[in-house]
């Protein structure tokens, strides 16, 4: 053995050497999940531009462009500086550009991101042409679509579109194109609902383009999606571009809206077993919702795991048990549907386990590092983008 | 004016300076709840020990230090080692202790720090005297008492209790004292129901210490508390400590729970209004709930303030508006009870508002720092501990 190979020996980790709580990533997982949406993507004819807002971290991110991923996404102007210095070019600030927030896209630009920004207003359309006049900047502008009613956008017919876009055109900024995300889609849960709305979210934002193109505007890219649209889509005829974020991890809201299964779920918080309530057939664990975060998304699914689904230190899934409650240091783990009275001989005070999370982004946050296991359960840590 | 005058207003800033989203404590706010509790604590004739776990600062920390407070407690050790790192010494870690954290508490004690540890099973306090025996080590541990079935701990009148404390009597530890967290105080909302859980409380973990006493063994510490608990004590007999941890910002909650009006809750979250759906009365913020938190801890509540209540920049209370929905970096804005048709007008894109939490803990982690500002509204910068 050579002093090389004891080196790279000593700086081994396994899952049993970490502090808990911990949050892991099984790598093997993430990587079929990549794998899985970008056939789908590369079938489908579209480019695949992943949300970092997941993971905020650079080793997933990476892991998505090797495998065909064209740019990304991005949440915060802290994401896309964070992305720019580890290599990433191509980056879409995807929430509604403000004049405030002009001089940090203005900074990144100089520094030469090509940074897309994005607006449903003729208030900050007009903001973001002053600022490029005044600072003789190009912006590449993507108007920002309302294909559902959920949140931001411009819905298709309004003739607002036409106005948006014409003060970006005429006031010197590129019209890059149309974009939506039809956050709904999180709320249904059958093969026939996803397609609709994933075909409600094509036909909207393929509409809005061609309202510009016929408005003598020009619109070269048609960027739509979310997990579920991208995942149920029938045909994407007219999207240039597709974006999702949470397929890279899975969680537990998106095995409830049928998108995956559990032994699909590529984060979960590594816990300890701290001390019992035998009586109650409670056993409390050091992940609370500091941990797990306070995100309940799977209360109003068709099945509420509480703060998160128990699994074995192997990742396999115990069924039928559940964080159902959460302090914030302190997980209470218990059986659905009536206490387990051999609760403590199950799981003795030390036991490790591993908690499914309901909802990968917000769990994800709670933590500033990674521990990504591979194949051979090696741990290596992989940093986490934290606050704005 | 001299040249150390320019440069110290060359550092300040005010609100309007700050990216949105940021964490904004109002010290002034922060300072009066400081002193509301240590003054209640000084009257009822106890030490108080606050729990840093809801601001993880070292500046707040000091503050409620320089008020009287006696040590502090955290929830994790790794809030143990920063708070020591700063100069705090007497230290309660108040979440059960594992075999696998006596290293990391066996090197603090190593370095000076006087760590309290807390136990509630036979098994746990076996770990701590074999590990303690093995490194010549005597820990100082409490013995932690359920005194209202919410959490862990020992029931004041079970057998267990006696048995713990022989094991770690007997075993070579130093029986510190006891301690208990009324948690469920936070569900009542009368002042005679909260009279009522804080008797509970205090009237529980005293009869552990008198049933200690009278087998024999030693208990110099009764230690209780919880935000609603220790503002709401008719007395303290017995009780020779107290410990709270929200009252220092407080937040929805506690205003629900009736302990403090919105004008004493000292975080806000300061965002700007980036969009509107005008139609539907929105507007739209870049406070989502990766600002906010996913706590929803007003939901069951008398008033169900969604993820936070509206402010202006200057803290003034906008009535009738709240964080209605959020998403990642989104924060829907409306008004309860019907759609404003004037929301466009009452708060144009790039307005600054401030949103107070429903929860103050919650809500801070998910901030690395904080930012105060004192009488003048100059700003200062206060970091926050993250992680495990």
């Amino acid at each position: 053995m050579t002093s090389t190979h004891n080196a790279a020996l000593a700086s081994l980790r396994t899952l049993e050497m970490l502090e808990t709580p911990a949050a892991v990533i099984d790598v093997p997982r993430m990587q079929q999940n990549i794998r899985r949406m970008q056939s789908r993507m590369d079938t489908l004819g579209v480019r695949f531009r992943p949300h970092v807002k997941t993971s905020k971290s650079v080793e997933v991110a990476q892991a998505q462009i090797d495998a065909g991923a064209t740019g990304i996404t991005v949440s915060t102007l802290k994401e896309a500086a964070h992305f720019f210095d580890h290599g990433v070019t191509d980056i879409l600030y995807a929430v509604g550009m403000v004049a405030s927030k002009l001089p940090a896209a203005l900074a990144l630009r100089r520094r030469g991101c090509d940074l897309k920004i994005i607006t449903d207003s003729v208030a900050s359309a007009q903001a973001i042409v002053a600022f490029g006049a005044e600072y003789g900047e190009t912006f590449d502008v993507w108007i920002e679509i309302d294909t559902d009613g959920h949140r931001s956008g411009i819905r298709p017919g309004e003739d607002a579109l036409i106005d948006v876009a014409r003060v970006l055109h005429d006031g010197g900024a590129k019209l890059g194109g149309v974009m939506t995300h039809a956050g709904s889609s999180y709320d249904f849960d059958t093969p026939e609902a996803l397609a609709a709305i994933a075909e409600q979210e094509r036909a909207g934002c393929v509409l809005a383009a061609t309202r510009l193109r016929d408005a003598g505007l020009p619109c070269p890219v048609v960027s739509v999606g979310s997990t579920p649209t991208a995942l149920a889509a029938e045909h994407l005829e007219g999207v240039t571009e597709v974006r999702a974020g949470v397929y890279v991890f899975f969680d537990l809201v998106m095995h409830n809206v049928g998108v995956c299964t559990t032994d699909e779920l590529a984060l979960s918080v590594l816990t300890t077993v701290i001390g019992h309530q035998a009586d109650k057939g409670w056993a409390i664990v050091d992940a609370g919702w500091m941990a797990m975060s306070r995100d309940r998304g799977t209360q109003k699914q068709k099945h509420d795991f509480g703060y998160g689904q128990v699994c074995r230190i192997d990742g396999s899934v115990v069924p039928g048990y559940v964080l159902s409650g959460a302090n914030q240091e302190h997980g209470i783990l218990s059986r659905e549907g009536g206490a387990d009275g051999d609760i403590v001989a199950r799981f003795p005070i030390g036991t490790l386990l591993r908690i499914l999370p309901n909802h990968a982004c917000a769990t994800g946050a709670q933590f500033p590092e990674y521990h990504a296991i591979d194949q051979d359960r090696d741990v290596a840590t992989w940093p986490r983008l934290h606050g704005w």
